[in-house]
């Protein structure tokens, strides 16, 4: 049987989402796009690129300016999250973060695996310095390829095909295993990068409340407890679950009703 | 243990030439060099060049610019393969040809193999029309990308970053060393067992007192509550702040000392 990108296994392809955050060479814009679509990939989000729509990007997206002309443009990376299960921040090194940080081939395989059910985002920083630690942040796991240590230095569109294209590998193998899996449609549904923003600003207006949080630096214990949820992969359910526990934490049953 | 480039088992790649064939644009030759020094290849041969060496090249190279001074011109392809135990044509399609034909991954394990003591070539077409028979007669396997079959058109560069990553990752595989995890070497002090028991156990006590337990039948929200916290896998310190955390809920501080 021939390779159709219409078979199920690939249509989850579709399901991802490429968010660039502020790209300053439009050709890289348009690169990428092209990287894209050879894999199967289709959706482009750009947050706050220096330059677009530009004639640079449109030639070197070649067959891809459709993926172009259907780009969406956000001015923060929360809003290009917006209804994403799950972010995958790109890096080219090694963080001084407690992230969870693996290599792209089992980020394809973790991604694959809720791709078919909810969209998914790849977050790819700016060409100088990559993702700011704010905007991994709103990621859940840090990919890294792993390249030569003594010249990593990978061309934006060269990382956003590989990754694109271990995606397009692992989607493959999966549809030759699906059969064999019968625990694919058990894959329970994940928190919404919104609703995990809402969870946060919840939390830390709790912790303001209880007195645990100085207002006057806030920033650290956040996100040391974002670090810890986002390892965890919140399901939609588990949110509620703990937003529950903070409404009572700032107003506590006084009469037990159990 | 870091990785290293020295090591026996990537000193393979340092046995492979990348081979550009009649190579249109001098851009594609910079930018595939960069490609193969992130992947930690440095041999480039170019097989009539159109242009080169030019200057539009040197500057996509960006860092990698020293493998076009060390590149070799030839105007013959057999020329470029002397000395070679082992070629590989890269293709964007299926050729009427009985070469054998595989994927860059299970072809980047035979020349890994190869490699270990032999000098291996991947050999890459023009721009326009790939390969021609007379190139694919010097080839012993045929390779290819699997593009999206509705477009297939990767550029020259992309192509190559893809089939050198797939070289390093087989390396490093055969390393054992391509470990998922790349947080080994600054594993946190993660927090032992009975520490995490007593978190549940002090989790527990606070829901009640807030009265979101129902104490008649606490088990599955207890349930739930460890699977998200046993997937985050807590450190040490991290138990300790979200334990400051449930200590705060009973008891707010009333004059907040911030």
């Amino acid at each position: 049987m021939s390779e159709n990108t219409e078979s199920p296994q690939l249509l989850c392809l579709r399901n991802f989402r490429v968010v660039l955050c502020q790209t300053s060479h439009p050709g890289n814009i348009g690169s990428a796009a092209r990287a894209m679509k050879t894999m199967g990939l289709q959706h482009l989000y750009l947050v706050n690129p220096q330059h677009f729509p530009d004639a640079h990007a449109t030639a070197l997206a070649t067959g891809a300016a459709d993926l172009l002309d259907n780009a969406i443009v956000t001015s923060t990376l929360a809003e290009a999250l917006t209804g994403c299960a799950f972010a995958i921040g790109m890096s080219a090194r090694k963080r001084g973060l407690s992230h969870e940080l693996v290599n792209v081939r089992t980020a394809a395989a973790k991604a694959i695996e809720i791709a078919s059910s909810q969209p998914v985002a790849l977050v790819f920083g700016t060409e100088m310095s990559g993702l700011s630690n704010a905007e991994l942040d709103h990621c859940q796991l840090l990919a890294m390829i792993q390249a030569n240590p003594e010249y990593s230095s990978l061309n934006l569109a060269a990382a956003v095909q590989i990754m694109c294209y271990e995606l397009r590998m692992t989607a493959l193998a999966a549809q030759h295993i699906a059969d064999d899996n019968l625990n694919l449609n058990t894959s329970p549904e994940y928190a919404t990068i919104d609703s995990l923003e809402a969870y946060y600003a919840h939390l830390e207006a709790t912790l303001l409340h209880i007195g645990y949080l100085n207002p006057n630096a806030p920033k650290k214990l956040m996100e040391r407890l974002r670090r810890i949820y986002a390892r965890s992969r919140l399901e939609k359910e588990e949110v509620n679950l703990l937003r529950g526990i903070l409404t009572l934490t700032v107003s506590p049953r006084k009469h037990n009703k159990y």
